[in-house]
């Protein structure tokens, strides 16, 4: 994989792309297509005022609006940017504008539901993509986004059955040109993989910091001063879109659940070893887990600096 | 609190530190004492011939022997930095050596228990100052340390009752030349706190880590690939030192087990809100969190930049 983006494209992908959503991912994939010239016109569509104004500051988009309909029109590709939960009242309004023969993707970290939420709304002509770019920060909004974002991260696509070939290789190639390696699975299967590589973490996470916080014998101010002692890691994704992530969960339940389920059974293990004093058996776990933050390390999803690369000071 | 570690002392704090084990922790104390000129002679002692070496190598002792007994012979200040389940032993090698009026420390992340461990071994006249500085990376060894891990970090002591105040001052006064802010407070209060923002944060990890290499319906090559959704986040501190993370667990048991009861009782209120699909207390929960994190930045035990500061490509 490279390690840049890569120069603009004598010859754009697209012609004309409508982007609907401008926040942390919307925007990243703004700046990304204008990087590589990927389209000849971007169109950003939010129905928040404040995002729009700060897309026309950022000069991300070619053309700005608040109309759905009038936004997507003539566009051949149409990307939804938007909470899991939004994407049938998106695909609703829409519908009617829709090129034919255009693509629509979109970037929800649940793909079943969107497909249930997307794919009967859509006329004939046009194809359904979905896709999952596995990439993010703990930051919303226009600004936090930038052209790198996908870089080196693996995007998901889960085309349904029946899916036109050409659309998905248009898709395929639209996100290698943003970096990323693609990798197609069917939904069912992306919704169980991201429920143990990033959902149950999220929900861990809030969970744990949202117990720190309401304890008694600890204060709140306690579990900040000393929260470099593991603590604080887990505040970064705690700190993610509760919209987003609300809907994360609402729409992926099933998967979520089970493998809560299955976390809990060995959570129950681990505190029997614990209560018994069987310190081999916490060892043994201990070392086994070493060798998945290596083969992070190795396959470039992660950096081998040791604690993030979080600053040091020199002496 | 400053930026840097700070000029050495004209006047060294102690005229002979002997350190116990020379891993991460320790040989960062051996770096930052010999930057700041806190000892006239640095005595580093460990039972492993390759970290000797290592030290030798480094220079960053004056001394170098794997005999404990010979060791501390003469020091005024003994500091124990072994996983705590070694401290009992420790002691009792080294208890007919220590001189007259020499103060013993530790770094464990567990206090109550090598309270019990060292103080019935130690001979009248030397005090015992128990300490935990809350700072770390997930690497071990001499070559993992470096002199400015304990700036701007948190330090603990939990002396016990009728600990000669003058040594507390000293063990106050040594920490703060390491760039740590100190706080005292009792080691059964300490082990409650530690318990949420160190203890149980690092079990959650190793479990999550654990049960995901361990599924049937998703690959590891999968859970490595699509890591960075969140998952990645935890195999960091599912990758510190098992030796000294299995005697944390055993040596804090109760507080632990308190605590991960605690937490599993919210666990199951959140998986319940999810099964009936109650979006608002999702929401609620997940914005209240994101207040934690803020609170963590703005007392710099944390910096601002999205993702760690994971580094950016150029685009």
């Amino acid at each position: 994989m490279p390690n840049r983006l890569g120069p603009p494209l004598e010859t754009p992908l697209f012609d004309r792309i409508a982007l609907i959503g401008l926040g942390l991912i919307g925007s990243s994939i703004a700046r990304a297509v204008r990087h590589r010239n990927l389209a000849r016109t971007i169109v950003a569509i939010d129905r928040d005022d404040a995002t729009l104004a700060r897309v026309r500051e950022l000069r991300i988009a070619d053309e700005v609006t608040s109309d759905l309909a009038a936004g997507v029109r003539g566009a051949d590709l149409v990307i939804l940017c938007v909470p899991v939960g939004a994407c049938e009242t998106v695909a609703k309004t829409m519908k009617a504008s829709l090129k034919a023969g255009a693509i629509v993707s979109d970037v929800g970290s649940v793909k079943a539901s969107v497909i249930a939420q997307v794919q009967p709304h859509l006329p004939d002509g046009v194809s359904f993509v979905p896709a999952h770019p596995v990439a993010g920060t703990e930051y919303s909004g226009p600004d936090a986004g930038f052209a790198t974002l996908f870089l080196k991260r693996w995007c998901i696509l889960t085309p349904p059955e029946g899916t036109d070939e050409a659309a998905i290789e248009r898709m395929r190639d639209f996100w290698s040109a943003l970096g990323s390696d693609v990798e197609v699975m069917t939904a069912q299967h992306h919704d169980l993989v991201l429920a143990i590589t990033s959902h149950v973490p999220h929900l861990i996470a809030y969970n744990i910091v949202g117990t720190a916080a309401d304890l008694e014998t600890v204060t709140q101010s306690e579990v900040i001063k000393f929260s470099a002692g593991g603590f604080r890691d887990f505040t970064r994704i705690a700190a993610s879109d509760p919209t987003m992530w609300r809907d994360v969960f609402l729409h992926n339940k099933e998967a979520v659940l089970e493998m809560l389920a299955r976390l809990n059974e060995d959570i129950a293990l681990l505190a029997r070893a614990i209560r018994w004093g069987e310190g081999d058996k916490l060892h043994d776990l201990f070392t086994r887990t070493r060798a998945i933050r290596r083969g992070i390390i190795s396959q470039g999803q992660e950096t081998p600096e040791p604690d993030f690369g979080r600053r040091r000071e020199d002496p």
